[in-house]
């Protein structure tokens, strides 16, 4: 069983954590990894799905925001102007992007067909990490087969480390991948989850922070050395707090404050990307009346939120770390984990 | 009596307008104005009060779109961030936008003191068009007394054309002004109202186009033609329907779409900004609830009320050209008005 | 042949047309389509090659507004952040992106191999309009064969109407496509192009407008009115203006000015963006230097570039419809052509 | 004379500073305050002047990025529209926006009167943090002999701490202030600066982090804590670089990552404002060219200057702790300095 970095004692911020500490203490929420395991290609892809019911029918309330664009998320303008979601969010390397969009409309086209809802558009939502230091990239092993089979086997309790998209990923020169966090925020007596998953593919070796710690120096005699902060970070953050799309891009920014205690600069050459959704407001595609009644949070009590955001992206970085082994892959190229190079001996 | 284009058989689009066909007609709101009408100074300064209650203490749904940022307006980076609207709007001129955003906090003290609401921090939302070409503009006449007059003045059923801060605005060549309109939706068997006001103050003269009729020719043998599009306008909507402050920035994108149809091209030297706020959702500020209901448009169903904010934005533009009377300014420079060059013939 | 609009004596505005009066009136573009022409698919892909050179290799400047989100174009948010396009531009329909996206990072693995320039990562731009009406949109029948089709049939002297990305789309209830125009403005003594290529698919037949005529009654007799502005339009506007990403964004913010004399309110299920590139600043990928030479416009000289903008979007509008034929596709449907309504008899 | 942090032997990155350690190590920058110190008023203002030209006929490239939009500063429209500065920056307290708006308008005036140049239309550029816990802010006591005095009193060499606008504010429940560090940035064998001045009011005490040391236990029991990150911060960043708009955004960007090292988490009540100016690009008002030669960076060489904006920042952000005195204000209220609580004892 893969330890997470709380197995080392080691303890994130002040808010409690869900049960599973995962994205999916959200209630609903589902996640499945297919993960590409051959000599040229370390690769994968991770959905997540947000809801058990049909998505396309049932839309989330959705935000994104772009921490450092050198990237190629697609989706975002859409989410950006309706504030909800209507697919899975969909995790690959970054040429694989055009051919999961398509296994993504394939799926959500079968989807409705079953359930008898029309559909002759929708708005695949597919973040990337470029993982060609271990992945021959440019082969795009990703189709719609993996794509159906990562959704196949989602689940609550996933996998984190090197699987599905994280597989080929790099973090501070280390192996990197795919790590996972929540945290609970009580509110009127009611318990919330605000729950990320991560991608983790960023950062210099020399910058690497655990827990307040820098590790730059440990690191950098053992490894070969990340010189620059390129690669990327997909963040996604998950809750079931009712939210305005306004309130919701407020906190999934604050996934950023995550980062920069990991380390991060926001390097040129890394898309860092946070996209969020919740499930505390759901709109029906059928809906008939003009006006719909919602549920916001007040604004002036969302700082424990955006804590809780901070939180749990700092330790999914920490678990995308802790849980990946060891790989080598295209070219022979190795990528040490944090677990044989340091964590083991605590 | 002023006369409207109504007045002259003109009617802008399909949708009804409301009982006073002024941003007014949207209940609770009031504006005042204060004109300055010297030989050197045509200036003035127009409040919208949005509602009766103490705004600070009771915030509205608020939203501002920048469709050309050549121009001064203060309070948008909150209103984004927060989406909600805590002070009068205030428009006058350009030079002329820091004393009247110190007498709106000047006012706001005086309020919540009165009202028992602490106050030491709040955002005044000011906005402005450049009327130098009829007004000393640089030295800055419009403080604290005439902003308290033109608040005392408040009423519903306003005056338009070159008053307040439409005193010294030049709109295609012509005479500018304050200019209003409203339109009419109806959803689920409720009317609600679209209402619209702007301070028109841009445009060349050859492009301007009278309900869909070109008047370019016609004029500039007239008058001494404005060679370029600059000046500005501002475009207030407010409504109350019930509408996010993401819905509410889609609808008050529309006024672009009226402001295209008169004839603007969006000039560089224009700042062209629309600032909406809706008294459809309420936020106090004692609001003691971390969950807080609230109500929002279906989505799908809001192409009425865009095309409401397009229409009612174009007969605003109108009726701020043909309210307004001749004026002769600043170094004796004249602007004609649209009666005079060619509405009183027909 | 064809006609274009100008063949009927329609001139839309007042700056002069470049050779051609298309987009590859700017040097270096060019423009492919295929085309598919089934009993149940009516769609295609339209290519833009924005220069001559290895676009990954030698990036232009770049820019993207989204003027109305409700859309899935891909490669924005890398645009947004480094004002830079790395890929032609492909337009498709709407659940088609993703193939076609795959379709882009295979020709640009291609050509790098070829030229010996290293390609790990890649932001591929698609845009899309929805052809349900008339084309089995789930099917997705554009792939890697059909956009290579596209690529090697790119010219200068390029097909408009019912072609390619335009087989399928509606306009005003009439049969819309591919439509393009440029215009000519001369500054200090040298002439620059600003052309426009549109897909378009959007608008009420009730709202349509002919070069400032209203046409909406005339049309609603004739045909199954289009009562929604839904399905999108894409502009793509190129120049070879030395021009900075923030001006090209501005330049490109002006098509939305044509739209709206052509009719358009920017209706809520019209996906409406614009994406710009200009030829006249152009990145190496092998640059060396630190600080690189570069030129910009004179901000306070943009004017006539707007207007260019303007102009010939809505131009090119008009243009998608006049070269249009008569379609019947999907189902059944037909959208009749404007020649065959009204451009006929004139 | 007050010490900095560096005089405590702690230095923060690894990035050189400039001969300062200041923002006016950027060539022709100069920095002044004037200081209202009374038992009710503990505030001011901060003028930042850019250049030594008239910078209104000599505009700097100019950016803005507004972190967390919970403040009030005014001009950021125009500057995101045109990329341009034309004024000095002000900082001072919340409810003084309007006054020092206009004494920079009145500053404006006066300056391109002297020497010739026509102004009608300015942007002022005002920043602010709420002093209310020091400051009796309704009084709004800055205006225009203060700005005037400020202006006046501008040096390299300025201070830092409780001073201009820093004399009321509270940074992690202890006296803030303003503060400044500087990093040197070598390219193509050329030496450029990257300043940052802050002004600083935020943050909860828990978090505060000097260094990568949590101080927050350590500090709890020694003062009344600030249990919300609210107040403020306001971020200035100044280069000699040659940077387009588009760039020095991204580069202000970076100063988040300094504000999170501190252990910010960009607390709702936070308006953490950045603005940017860079000497590397002047735009004459009087330029008749319509194209323009200008430079930009490499874009792919940005990383050291990313982290010269984080690092300055964090220093900054110390600086404005460590220079500051223990502050006992409006209503008795005291706010003890870093220096008295910890560093006096290093």
């Amino acid at each position: 069983m893969k330890k997470r970095i709380r197995d080392y004692g080691i303890r994130i911020g002040d808010h409690p954590a869900g049960a599973l500490n995962k994205l999916t203490d959200v209630p609903g929420v589902r996640v499945g990894h297919y993960t590409v395991d051959t000599e040229e290609h370390k690769t994968g892809v991770t959905v997540i799905l947000p809801c058990e019911e049909n998505i396309f029918a049932s839309r989330l309330t959705a935000a994104a925001f772009v921490h450092n664009g050198f990237g190629k998320t697609a989706g975002i303008p859409q989410i950006e102007e309706l504030g909800t979601l209507e697919s899975p969010i969909a995790l690959t390397n970054t040429l694989n992007v055009g051919k999961v969009h398509d296994a993504l409309v394939d799926y959500m086209v079968e989807q409705c067909e079953r359930d008898g809802v029309e559909l002759t558009s929708m708005n695949p939502v597919v973040g990337e990490c470029n993982d060609a230091s271990l992945n021959k990239i440019t082969e795009r092993v990703i189709g719609i087969p993996e794509v159906r089979a990562a959704i196949d086997g989602a689940c609550r309790d996933f996998e984190e480390g090197d699987v599905g998209a994280g597989k080929g990923t790099t973090c501070f020169g280390m192996k990197g991948g795919i790590g996972s966090a929540s945290r609970l925020v009580e509110l009127d007596g009611k318990t919330y989850v605000v729950g990320v998953l991560v991608q983790s593919n960023f950062g210099k070796t020399k910058h690497f922070v655990l827990d307040g710690k820098p590790m730059g120096e440990l690191l950098s005699g053992k490894i070969e050395e990340a010189r620059k902060d390129e690669g990327s970070i997909m963040m996604v953050v998950g809750t079931d707090l009712p939210v305005s799309d306004r309130q919701l891009k407020r906190i999934i920014r604050r996934a950023g404050v995550g980062l920069s205690r990991c380390g991060s600069f926001m390097g040129h050459g890394s898309g860092d990307i946070m996209l969020g959704f919740s499930t505390g407001n759901v709109y029906r595609k059928e809906e008939d009346r003009a006006v719909i009644p919602a549920a916001v949070m007040n604004e002036a009590m969302l700082d424990d939120v955006f804590e809780a955001a901070a939180e749990a992206t700092e330790e999914a970085v920490l678990n995308s770390l802790a849980a990946a082994h060891t790989v080598t892959g295209y070219k022979g190229n190795t990528r040490y984990s944090l677990t044989d190079l340091y964590l083991k001996d605590l």
